[in-house]
């Protein structure tokens, strides 16, 4: 039989990562293409004890079927926990609890985006969203991010050029793959374009915890008196990504279709794991939890940027961060990125190249992403010395 | 804020069933509306064991990022274990393993359906899944459910006059809602009707391992020499519905568009359910577990007929059911199904209406859909005398 997809899928390709991730497996190679977590990060014996509680307790409840929205009282923790601690929430918001923060980019899209509709995001951005976006068909129109976020100006022209566009999609904190945190002033004038133009924002957050240096910023979703704001949370770099818990805030009226989607999509998340998650944010210190966690990326974040300066420079430049997972590295603007990743592949060092990243094919960019929590102390400098060989090259 | 929602989303509501869940959510209604099972066939030691093991042996496989396709060595001991149970699976196929089967609809519908195809589905089927369909602006053409499955005159009709139809939709086996089983006959025919038409089959089959009477038979996937099937396999109903795992058995280049698009759903499928499935199906003795579970639903399936037998007839029949966890009811030709079933909840007992589950909200239906697996023996026994009571007054 010959196959017939549909046009959403036509063209979409695995991503770029994954592809990259297949070389990466080869055990001689030292990975710095991973989002993973560091595994010290995890709270293991939290889990395996709430785990067995649970199941010693009310093993039923944590098995059978459960509600599409959520867990309620993991629900209602939230909505309050976000509200005092970011004033993330409103009275005319709700709260969806999703497989994952990737579900709430494809339910967004999914209640949002008609065929041709135009989504603006930061160039580069997160690839796993910007599939998703293109998995509805939908156009991408990339801003470029700047040392403190989205270029504003071009936002507007976007926002003035694209009469379709349906959300803007951002990172404010940590970016992903850029690092870089959107500054205070960038964020009321993101969200005052928004509100002007009246299109929504995605505000993708799942790094916010992870600041080990400088001044916690507010949230987008803070200022958000019009309901303009889908704000998006993710356990995933704080308690564990296999978990796949994430959960959306946003305006009731879009959440309710975004209810709808996920009951055709996976019914319900996992029950176990939000039963895991309410119990480690109730009944455990979260707040020190997160301090540990903020304690081992700032030590693998310096350990990672002191090699970068040691080796890589001047050739490879990069700007510093104050957290999240990811580095962004500039080569000389006349060379060509992905090239110099295959030959990092080839000497044994997997990084991903910036294009990977890009709003559309024909972005160009000289940058390619490092990971510094997942690889250990000695893969990092092992990886960032072979670049630093490569470097010399360029 | 004017929220502007996606054609796809603007007329799609939430599943009538959920709707009627919030009648059932008063403990003093008698809920015989679920499709849950029953709190006794849960593993409920048999997974607390082996969840410890996982937290005691390797606590970072449980919670760390996995990949897309599920977890290799549970794919690689489904892809056996039903090649040689079931005759499922050819070196053409490849397998994906899913956020609950309710992806697997999700995932294909995403991958074949452009806006305005058309899905043709028994009718009655199962809610689920037409409104995934829905969800994609698929038409839904029903083609009438008989006592041994679908009519195959009119498939071969909607066959003929819909050659936008990408795909039939069927549960042959213990059908949601009907309880019928497709037999032998029909579904080689359905088969080589799909085959002649170069259409897909979906074969939702959810329930298959809870036939506790009557004599096992092949499934439509077994035929499969020319890779046409997605076969939807799943542990909601056999291990736990709340860990959500399911399984797709298809053509590798189908499975490959399904991959693609889950990574930008949910990354994967949470992962520790994963590893309890897999350590359950190869460290316990399934077969036992299986054989355990058919006794639990004959025993409660048989006192639910007898009920039905004594209180419902002659005025409301049914057709009794080798397995699965529904029964089908049908009024009196004159009846309002829908009125009925209001009647009922005022009355302190919840049913499905059948209306619920047509594929086109103009299908007429005097049936309504009894669950059996749920309730505890106490409230079949009143829910059914209340129901007895209604039908005198028919």
């Amino acid at each position: 039989m010959e196959y017939k997809f549909s046009d959403r899928v036509q063209s979409l390709k695995p991503s770029a990562i994954r592809e990259i991730f297949k070389y990466a497996a080869d055990p001689t190679v030292v990975s710095l293409s991973a989002g993973n977590p560091s595994p010290d990060a995890f709270p293991t014996e939290e889990i395996s004890e709430i785990s067995q509680r649970l199941f010693a307790e009310n093993p039923i409840a944590a098995l059978q079927y459960s509600v599409t929205e959520g867990y309620t009282p993991l629900r209602e923790f939230l909505k309050g926990y976000m509200k005092s601690k970011h004033n993330v929430g409103s009275d005319s918001d709700d709260i969806l609890i999703t497989s994952g923060a990737q579900q709430i980019m494809d339910l967004a899209s999914k209640s949002v985006l008609n065929e041709g509709d135009v989504v603006i995001c930061e160039n580069p951005s997160f690839i796993g969203s910007l599939n998703t976006f293109r998995s509805y068909n939908a156009r991408l129109v990339g801003v470029p991010v700047e040392p403190d976020g989205m270029n504003v100006e071009k936002l507007e022209e976007a926002l003035k050029s694209e009469p379709n566009a349906k959300f803007i999609y951002t990172i404010p904190n940590f970016q992903n793959p850029s690092g870089v945190t959107m500054s205070l002033e960038k964020r009321k004038a993101v969200y005052e374009l928004a509100k002007k133009y009246q299109v929504l924002i995605i505000e993708d957050n799942p790094y916010g915890d992870l600041r080990f240096s400088g001044e916690f910023l507010p949230c987008i979703k803070s200022f958000d008196d019009e309901g303009i704001v889908i704000y998006s949370g993710s356990f995933s770099k704080v308690i564990s990504p296999g978990m796949r818990v994430g959960y959306a805030i946003a305006p009731k009226e879009i959440i309710q279709k975004m209810v709808v989607c996920k009951q055709g999509q996976d019914v319900h998340t996992n029950i176990w794991s939000q039963l895991v998650c309410y119990e480690f944010l109730t009944k455990y210190d979260f707040d020190k939890h997160l301090e540990k966690l903020r304690d081992i990326y700032r030590k693998k974040a310096n350990f990672a940027m002191d090699l970068l300066d040691k080796h890589l420079a001047p050739k490879i430049t990069y700007n510093r961060i104050d957290g999240g997972l990811f580095i962004w590295c500039d080569l000389p603007e006349n060379t060509d990125v992905s090239q110099f990743c295959m030959n990092a592949v080839k000497n044994k060092v997997c990084v991903v190249p910036g294009t990977a990243f890009m709003a559309n094919e024909t972005d160009v960019t000289h940058s390619f992403r490092i990971n510094f929590s997942t690889p250990t102390d000695e893969q990092l400098k092992k990886g960032i010395e072979i670049l630093g060989e490569l470097a010399k090259t360029l």
